[in-house]
């Protein structure tokens, strides 16, 4: 090989497009759909569809154990891939785990790490059922595969939405990030002076939580079913809103308004943004990592919808691609920009 | 936490062990066989088993990019996926691949990776479906997870072997692991004195493609479905013949006896390991990697693969449990010992 091209130059995304086309489409006729969406889709010839979805979390990339138990740490990563299930509008079924330790871990610390796995699995009654543990030269790794289930008929893509469909959106927004923020800043200080023992008091806990220990939005899979509400196309929010409605707007040929008054942020993320001098609507829009469900409806099945608490609608499709909008209530309307996670 | 016990005094299968129990058994209808077979088995509903099995590998201690060209080492992990499908007899479908990666590789380097990846899946005829790639603070990490079918009356499991079934090998042993020596001795001429390039004459190349692109023997599950044999029970060879034997054994609680000269070693390995002074048997048995299927058949079956070219009879299986004996022309007999990895 004689030229060196960057990774940096070419980014992830630009990476991945690059596998994907090298790779071309899949030849197996099982599988339903391959790279693209939340999860793979697969025909097994039974009556659903199976699903499967992978996520690899590494110790300095996407953790730092100088502030995130063990126990939250083997939750998160289970819950981060069932949410990939539930942004197919599937039930989780069973988790692969394979875990990198190095030396410097106990017994018990591996203990307390599986104690999460395990208290995850309970939470979204779901089997482990195979894995690897092996030693690492360096950092702790995880890698979590999923599998899940959804009917043919309830399935949602991500390139299924029409113009007019309501863009709704589960729980609130920037909280994670905000509560990483908070964390890095402790940890600076405890850096600066190790004798200055991190204090965060109890009125931010939920930050904290949301990002130590995030909740896959299962819930949400089982209520829209009782609902007799299939959503046109749905996504999970892990790179930020901004970025997963881009997606979705992006692979369904769509544009879209959204309006800022309309996304749901907690009290105590304003609070914490606020003394970070973070703005809260930068939070909630490019945050990321708060693992809710963005969908869209057709605005008919909207009146299902509109009274449910953890269901906020927040704008609609248009059919102007290209043109992904966010608007104030003062009338001035801005694009909006994909600032998800760079990872090289 | 007062206690602290190290990785290392309970080892991994110890830690595996651990775990499982503290797990408990599969909760979820859908799941028929969870944690202790080569593949995990899915009940979809549909005609067939689902299969699932995954695998990690970490630079430096799976795999040594001195020596590691990038497209075998893509090849590769994926081969060492697609084995574990075929030793539950099943057919491999689809694969996810999750790559962690440092800034130190180019873009050209992740597309040499990617493209024995690429062939691997050309090969087995199976899809790249799902993946993940992200930043590495250290070393380069490969988590594959592979999907597999097998007709639910062709299914290979470990525990199902019984007293007098004929233990069959394909291919041969040893390979691998004397390709793992002569690679390492190259290395280490080579860091004493750098101006000294490696030398591997041709003649060896046996040793070093086993080692650093082995194959999963796929082919092996359709001629036993030709020959209409089902195994009563099957397993990989990754870990050495002797590991994988006394796997067989302790979970079908059977003993077993095998004959040394009935293993079958190839004559490049023998030429290899003694050059290395290693004991060409003693590879065979204990050296790992070789990626070949060790499985038993009832007697009455065996007429059906006596003429096989790539299917050995090395022994039999007694009601003896905890008696796996190698047998020698001399009529000796000393206990087979796992002397698999350590991991930690």
């Amino acid at each position: 090989m004689n030229t060196r091209t960057e990774l940096e130059s070419l980014g992830e995304i630009g990476l991945i497009n690059r596998i994907n086309q090298e790779f071309g489409a899949p030849t197996r006729p099982e599988t339903v759909r391959g790279i693209g969406d939340d999860a793979a889709v697969i025909d097994t010839g039974g009556p659903d569809y199976w699903l499967i979805s992978t996520d690899m979390l590494l110790e300095g990339v996407h953790f730092d154990l100088a502030y995130t138990p063990l126990k939250h740490l083997g939750f998160k990563a289970v819950a981060v891939n069932v949410s990939d299930i539930a942004a197919m509008n599937g039930t989780p079924l069973q988790i692969t785990v394979s875990v990198a330790l190095s030396s410097r871990f106990s017994v018990e610390a591996v203990e307390e790490l599986y104690a999460g796995i395990k208290a995850a699995c309970e939470s979204y009654r779901i089997d482990l059922i195979g894995g690897d543990t092996t030693s690492s030269r360096s950092g702790l790794v995880i890698s979590v595969s999923v599998t899940g289930r959804v009917p043919k008929d309830r399935i949602a893509y991500r390139n299924t939405a029409q113009p007019n469909d309501v863009v709704c959106v589960t729980g609130d927004f920037g909280a994670a990030y905000c509560g990483l923020q908070l964390l890095e800043r402790e940890k600076q200080v405890f850096l600066a002076d190790p004798t200055m023992q991190p204090e965060i008091s109890e009125d931010k806990s939920y930050v904290l939580e949301r990002q130590l220990r995030p909740s896959a939005r299962t819930d949400i899979v089982y209520e829209l079913q009782d609902l007799g509400v299939v959503p046109t196309a749905m996504i999970d929010v892990s790179d930020g809103l901004a970025s997963e409605l881009l997606h979705i707007c992006t692979q369904s040929k769509t544009g879209a308004v959204i309006f800022d008054e309309n996304i749901p942020i907690d009290d105590v993320t304003y609070l914490v943004a606020t003394e970070l001098n973070l703005s809260p609507l930068t939070a909630a829009l490019n945050g990321g990592e708060d693992y809710e469900l963005l969908f869209t409806i057709r605005p008919q099945e909207f009146e299902k919808l509109k009274n449910h608490a953890r269901i906020t609608p927040i704008g609609y499709l248009t059919d102007k691609p290209d043109s992904v909008l966010l608007g104030t209530k003062a009338g001035q309307y801005t694009p909006l920009k994909a600032q998800g996670w760079k990872h090289f």
